[in-house]
């Protein structure tokens, strides 16, 4: 197998070139997208609706792309790039010995739990042996190859640290993995993973490794140590979940190449259906209990930082991140309180979602409330930028919907955005 | 065209999915590896050596990904991914007039002036007309058309901002770019370009659009604004450059679908090989005047953050960053001045090297003079790992060298180790 082959394995997920071609035919596609529409129903969803009618597909894409690691094999990727390094007789230098440490490789897997993509940032030790080092790109491609699963983190820790072991054989390997499980928040989690000259933590390598880590900022921490735990998803016996979508999850893991009766799978259709169900289109009592105010002299005023947390209506991943509110009030007391902002932002985030839409109809809904003269800036993240095929670690995206006096006044709305910087 | 034929062309670079199964036997790919051997040969390089053998495929092969841009289209990207979104009539929200603003979407590009590819910040903001917003992931896409091209900052964000103007039809489109060319140190240039809306910088619209940037850390500088200021490597009218590797450049230009005789690329050969041609393999004259000390009472001794330059031979880019040097010394003067640590440093960075190899080199240099104990630590970013299909932004690399007594003695390495951290 040559380099081009592999490039191809690492980009489609097979080795047949022309696989993706056939994709849309492919009976795991089909039972994919067939799953995602029993789901989008069970949500309350008009499957016809123009941002959804794809968004089976876009799901199932993203899955089988986000679960490629299972078609993968290490060594096609490891074996062409071992490079032969002479060492020293009396030090540990170059392809003897000397420790090499490969920093901050941002990826992402598939939470086996929940089935929600969580952010992986990579540190590898290891320390050559045979007098051969491996390319470094490479370290990334076999993280890679086991992050592109369903996955929890210690055993993907201990997936990419044995696969080097094996096929690069050095003198030892150590991994550390930094974490974040997105819920309301996200869930940290650092897991280590050594083996050889790595085995024991304690050990002068794992300090040298370590220390040249500390100042990229890694804590080595074990707060947190099992999968319950780390996954915030934990249900109890009992589930009221409508037994047609469980089997619909059911099918999406078979489709992926699981097997859904492994242990760690039982449950993951319950808790994935748990998660989305709180996206239901439903048309809760909203407490909008305020009403017009009269105001004489007017001030800007600001709700910021409001926390919200969505779900992207084309791939079915959440996105998450703040809103602020500006609008004009007299002397008194505010007209809206803040719980009251919450509550709408919190109607409008759980459903699925654009955050160009939520923008405006928070704008919408609060504007009667305050004379109509609005300002609303949703800041998010979006799972779906850094998982899939386009995995933008650390873009953002913002969004403005203004209303009444702020759409002209520009001094207004500079004073707000503003605001925005400060806090 | 489907969204899954674009998935294809954005990583194959063509839309046929069959093309990667030919890529070896195409002529462009023939054209460029045999221009690269020339090149190597240029560079005093043995081709045979284990290290290079496969340099010209990798070359070709990054080279060709890093410039599919030519091939693709950006309505295949756009035209399925425009999402009908209601605005609002009073004011401006949704898919009418509210501002969206796209931050840190991180790519890398090839300045066409010196053929060596740079790394690009990116922030695009519009404002959605005509009741329809543009997936999000999509302005990546559209952003990497371009970006995936021999390119100069302000085309580059020119092209993007017209390109989404064009195929989205929005009110206006804002682009700004941040850009850092490698070279011994970074060249920064913040680039932007507006139309519709946005033509005027100093519009409402922008101001808006810069505010959001602002605490992302973006500043609008304009004191490099000319090509020739941007990339360094200019050139005067002379040059004794060696023509057949001229004519070795020229000729990957044409495979990469370029004209060069386009008034941007007629030196481009020219700076590019005397960028090469400074990692040549040659043994310059050391001066490594200082010999060993007799020490009595010894404490350590180190030189750090001297930084370097060079060049990785899988891939004939760029690696840069700092090394650190610890060794024992009497309480007298340092038996080695640190503009000789520099010299041995910047010996072993200009040749096409790995980076644990050249941690070697510089123990085993610097090892006689001070009595055979010493520790070496070098940390680079790999710009091959920011670049071809890796694009891990952000990931550094570190590796260490140990002889005589730092092999054994863990206080000593954790001291120097330790000593890292602080500066």
């Amino acid at each position: 197998m040559n380099l081009l082959d592999e490039e191809l394995e690492v980009e489609n997920g097979v080795k047949n070139g022309c696989f993706p071609l056939a994709f849309e035919l492919e009976p795991e596609t089909i039972a994919i997208q067939e799953a995602v529409r029993v789901i989008l129903k069970g949500l309350g969803e008009d499957l016809n609706r123009e941002g959804i009618k794809k968004t089976p597909f876009r799901v199932a894409k993203a899955l089988r792309q986000g679960t490629r690691g299972y078609k993968q094999k290490v060594q096609d990727f490891v074996q062409s790039a071992l490079f032969p390094e002479t060492g020293l007789e009396d030090g540990q230098a170059g392809g003897v010995g000397g420790l090499v440490v490969i920093r901050d490789l941002d990826h992402y897997s598939y939470c086996e739990s929940c089935l929600l993509p969580f952010q992986v940032k990579c540190h590898i030790g290891y320390v050559p042996s045979g007098q051969r080092v491996l390319g470094l790109s490479k370290f990334s491609r076999v993280a890679d190859v086991f992050a592109k699963r369903l996955q929890e983190p210690q055993r993907l820790a201990e997936e990419i640290c044995s696969a080097l072991q094996h096929w690069v054989e050095p003198s030892g390997v150590a991994v550390v993995l930094q974490c974040s499980h997105p819920y309301h928040g996200f869930v940290e989690l650092t897991v280590t993973s050594g083996s050889g000259g790595f085995e024991d933590e304690s050990s002068d390598l794992w300090c040298e490794f370590l220390s040249l880590l500390k100042f990229k900022g890694v804590k080595l921490s074990r707060d947190v140590s099992v999968v319950e735990d780390w996954c915030p998803f934990v249900i109890g016996n009992s589930s009221d979940t409508d037994s047609e979508m469980v089997l619909a999850v059911v099918s999406i893991l078979k489709a992926l190449g699981e097997d859904p009766s492994r242990k760690e799978l039982v449950s993951t259709p319950t808790r994935f259906l748990k998660w989305m169900m709180k996206f239901q289109k439903v048309n809760f009592e909203m407490k909008l209990n305020r009403f017009h105010c009269k105001l004489k002299e007017r001030r800007l005023c600001c709700e910021m930082n409001i926390k919200f947390w969505s779900m992207c209506e084309h791939h079915l991943l959440p996105f998450y991140g703040v809103v602020h509110v500006g609008y004009f009030c007299g002397d008194g007391p505010k007209p809206v309180e803040r719980s009251v902002v919450e509550s709408i932002v919190k109607f409008y985030g759980f459903k699925l979602q654009v955050q160009e839409r939520m923008t405006r109809q928070i704008a919408e809904t609060f504007s009667p409330q305050v004379n109509g003269d609005i300002i609303v800036v949703v800041e998010a993240e979006h799972t779906c930028m850094i998982s899939r095929g386009i995995e933008k670690f650390g873009s953002s995206t913002a969004t403005v919907a203004v209303l009444g006096r702020f759409s002209s006044d520009l001094s207004a709305r500079t004073k707000f955005l503003e605001g925005i910087q400060k806090t």
